[in-house]
């Protein structure tokens, strides 16, 4: 899995049946460090993250994992929303609040 | 997934029995800011994308879930063509209309 | 998949079991536009490519979806020959015939 | 797989049903000459590594291989702790005592 | 797949139980023209190479495609030892005489 901040939604009426009715959110890597990257994905949201959010995808054949993309053409899937990211002992983020790195 | 530009076709007809039929189109993909990269593939269209289209393309075991695409050795598919790419609140493209990144 | 131009052999008289009597053909992946890069891969080849022709590779799980690969510790296979490579609009390859790009 | 160390930690209470109770690690991976590099992973960790340990990490559906990943939407797993690192004949690295690279 | 050369050994006595007994090898990926590079893996010998050998390493769901990585936490396999391996014509390699690049 890797960590990536929800940054915009994608709108695609024409598309295999068997996706029908799946958010598909444009997510950007982020770095151990917590700083944005080039690298983006369009992912399955499965639980309902909000812009902005820090959230782990899962990629490849895992992203069928869930029951909702279970079968599905989706090959990744946004499948928690970081609450904590801790890093050498230090916690770099909280949900709600920000702690910048040292 | 990522998207992609939909830039031509391959025609190839030796080739393993259980691809007759399917229609080989090559994706470029871009970035999250829609600038084109030097990243391709060669995706199956299961939905009928033309020329210059945006669309989404699922790779890897996912390319197998769709009907076309089940049991058949194809690792990218062009699952479903983008109507509207929304990032930071803003629609940077909607099809039939382009807005530019400001 | 990507297309890629067949480069050379390897023998391997030493191997898993179920890899038997498949050849392994090594196969230099070329760009969008032809050009030859630095990735290669070594593929099964199920179709008999020649030296110096273009083809299809597929990879992952998906390249064991042949009647030759099923079930065997295969990553990488040569499921097509590539006849025509089009792209904006203009054929840039014909087999037996080679166009060069503008 | 590749060789990893334990950085930290990730907590992550919404998260889909069936990740509950996997723990997840923060991991870096590290070079063949046990050089710390920018590629990081979230893994669980299914043998209960220690922060600063030097791990095994497998990806892909091959991160399900385990009873607590089995069927569920993770891509990474921590499968092995480190005991010794040997290459070119030299050990360069041994649990409990660490032998820096000449 | 992609040629490597068996450069060390990974000794790990904690590890996920299905794990048990197989030998873990380090692997470093060479070029097509037989130049080492950066790339690594950890991957599992089914067929006993020795330090120095070129192998092939398949890798992903595929390295679980022998008897005894089948359904198990496994994600790079070494499935052959390169005997010959031949590019543009030319043997560049063949076991127990090594022939270097014009």
């Amino acid at each position: 899995m890797f960590i990536a901040e929800v940054v915009g939604n994608v709108v695609a009426s024409r598309k295999t049946d068997n996706m029908d009715g799946l958010p598909l959110r444009i997510v950007r890597k982020i770095s151990v460090d917590l700083e944005p990257g080039e690298v983006y994905a369009v992912a399955v949201d499965v639980i309902g993250a909000a812009d902005g959010e820090y959230v782990l995808v899962a990629t490849g054949s895992t992203a069928r994992q869930t029951h909702l993309t279970d079968g599905r053409p989706c090959d990744a899937v946004i499948m928690a929303i970081v609450d904590t990211w801790q890093t050498d002992n230090t916690v770099h983020y909280m949900r709600s609040e920000s702690v910048s790195t040292p």
